[in-house]
């Protein structure tokens, strides 16, 4: 392989060969491909774009860059994925109710990313909580609970964290073909057999426009058909924020509540989970549909079990649900009132994201450290009605100073209106 | 300036602004600019392309990017410059041939490059002879003498020497736009106010097509303009070697007895020769057109002052030309003889150029090195006759091992047909 023949193939819009993409991905691992050479790679296959049988070998050479977890022994493993959203716990409630339903759920997941919110972040803000265990340690409990929740591998699909690193250096993140490559090689080094995939659109999301929604959605379904990677994936609407909650302790306790007891739990969010956990259950061959899947998730959900496996989860990785709840009472809050009279509309929700980002709930730069007890509660939904001096939302952070400038952005960021907005859609929009 | 936007914007097909192609080469000198995001630059500016102004600001920038000369207070400085061919010794000639004549040459070379050869290694073949003189000895040179041939100064260009590094290693080296700028942006750095550029185009040249070399003349012209540098630009024949001699000092040989006869000068040289020094003379405003250049050129080199002055150089510079002919007598030699009857129709000149490299004319690697001796001389031209046992081309190097199988492969160069050519058309086939 001569790398710059395989950059000016793709340069001039070739098509690169499976054992062209597989060299070159193995290149970038063992340092044969150069940083530069990664970079023109990437811009060149942003532009001139990648087919689906580049991107499955893309895919697959990943995924085999680095460690491969195998859970064959243990049955069916499954994993659930979301492009990332705002107040979007939903992974919370999925792998416990999955697990409980006699699932293989060996999930591993990111951090927050610009706007959105990460679901290590989340579970990082339980008192002790561990996201990297050993290998013993996830078979044990995979063995003993059926769920295990942990951090990305540095192990795991290393070419990835190469590229996804150079794609944010070098203006390359917009390209179909590079974005469901990263998504499903690390699902694949991971282990999962099948993949729930949530492919959010709307004010929130990555991906605006229905119709790049959509392109991302066939082109992960017929890669991961290529790649031998099974996969249900729902194209759900990310205009509002999920639930009421946007942080990471706010959001673990309210996922919590929506596990202990589901007749409290928001609409959106349960419409959501029931949807993603039935997948995950038909995907499993637990369920023999995804009607069933739904029914049979939401019976598990019911009677407790769901629950018990969330704290049975928190216990074995370490976490201290007490400590955490004594911990978070010392966080100072502040409340924005409502000035005007009106029905709440809709949310500027991408901005609610920046504004959660700059209370502390992710990062503006990877050295920056993320506040557990930063967040935000809305007291209100879409079409409320609401009154001047009502509350609208609450902040918490540890630090007071962040509080005040951020409550005013929050302000803005609840559009309100004389007359009320028309009823809310469903969240899942459409399947695939 | 946020890099990742800039390359954002190209990588969509935007065109970039003065503002933001200075502060990306700016960037690329200081380090704020990583290799990977010059990378990606390099790659869409290939596939997206650089229109004009976007070519005059990358040049410009690149030419303020380190130190420039400035030779204002000796007059009007001109260089002339090739895009590379096999046998081009034409450098050696109108260097001494414009100084002569009463123009400020202060030229600038670089190294053999792929199948071509470099000026810079022909004149290290001269025994003694520095490439790398002080700033001081370079204006004073200039004073006396009107000429000096140097390397490229490491301090000249920073931003050229990274980017061009990166589109070798990143297959992003055909295109327009950036050859432009970093032929362009090294002369400005010079110092010259004019320069004399030669085109090459055919089977020796990078550039094999017309309508390649053609658009790369226009590019030059334009952005040449643009940056405020005056030129002449000649489109010329690169089917065949350029004079008998290829190689380093067989070709000083071959100019230095040329600028003493132009008698005995290979018609080819002649006609290249004269019409790149008469541009200079014309572009310095010694002469007031291009034809007076050109007669004039003819009698400064017919009055053997273009050969004292060429000799003088050699001396100012540490030359020393008697050791040097003592020196290659013991080069070993293998002539190639003919085989059959007939006339040369043509010559495989890349493959010349290729042979001549593993000669030791050239480098296959940067870290090769060059054998000052090795090198071919051609005893036939197109259209002559040859017949069986008649020396076709004799090769010499120092290394005894390269020569027979290099003659091999050299004797597959020449193309002897039973029917004479057509006769051979000028050397200079369009002007800009």
């Amino acid at each position: 392989m001569i790398p710059a023949e395989i950059l000016r193939k793709k340069r001039d819009g070739g098509t690169l060969s499976e054992e062209e993409l597989t060299a070159f991905i193995s290149g970038l691992v063992t340092g044969s491909i150069t940083p530069p050479q990664a970079a023109a790679f990437l811009m060149a296959a942003c532009i001139r774009g990648l087919d689906r049988t580049e991107t499955v070998a893309l895919t697959t050479a990943m995924a085999r860059s680095g460690h491969r977890y195998n859970w064959e022994h243990l049955g069916y493993a499954v994993d659930k994925h979301s492009t990332g959203g705002v107040g979007d716990k939903i992974s919370l409630l999925v792998a416990p109710i999955a697990a409980a339903a006699g699932a293989i759920v060996p999930m591993m997941s990111g951090r927050g990313l610009g706007h959105t919110g990460g679901t290590v972040d989340k579970l990082e803000s339980i008192v002790g909580f561990r996201v990297v265990l050993t290998d013993e340690e996830i078979e044990r409990q995979l063995r003993t609970l059926g769920v295990v929740m942990l951090a990305q591998s540095e192990r795991l699909a290393p070419a990835d964290r190469i590229l996804y690193a150079l794609r944010d250096e070098t203006g390359t993140v917009e390209s179909i073909g590079l974005i469901t490559a990263s998504i499903l090689s690390k699902k694949i080094a991971e282990g999962a057999r099948g993949l729930a995939l949530d492919v959010k659109v709307g004010r929130g999301a990555f991906l605006q426009r229905s119709s790049d929604a959509r392109e991302l959605a066939l082109s992960l379904q017929e890669v991961a058909q290529g790649a031998g990677l099974d996969v249900h994936i729902a194209l759900t609407d990310m205009d509002d924020p999920l639930g009421y909650a946007v942080g990471n302790w706010v959001e673990v306790v309210e996922a919590e509540r929506a596990l202990a007891d589901p007749r409290q739990c928001p609409p959106d969010i349960e419409e959501l989970t029931l949807h993603l956990a039935g997948a995950m259950l038909e995907l499993s061959g637990i369920a023999a549909s995804l009607a069933e899947g739904i029914e049979h998730a939401r019976r598990v959900w019911a009677s407790g079990q769901a629950w018990e496996r969330f704290h049975a989860m928190i216990a074995a990785q370490g976490g201290d649900w007490k400590s955490s709840l004594e911990r978070y009472r010392t966080a100072v809050a502040l409340t924005v009132e409502g000035s005007q009279e009106g029905y709440v509309t809709g949310f500027q929700t991408r901005q609610i994201g920046l504004v959660a980002v700059q209370l502390g709930v992710g990062r503006l730069r990877s050295s920056d450290t993320v506040d557990p007890a930063a967040g935000i509660v809305f007291h209100v939904r879409r079409g409320d009605r609401v009154e001047p001096g009502m509350p609208l939302a609450t902040l918490a952070a540890q630090d007071e100073r962040r509080l005040s400038a951020c409550a005013e952005q929050l302000r803005a960021t609840i559009e309100i209106e004389s007359a009320p907005p028309p009823p809310r859609r469903s969240v899942v929009v459409e399947t695939f």
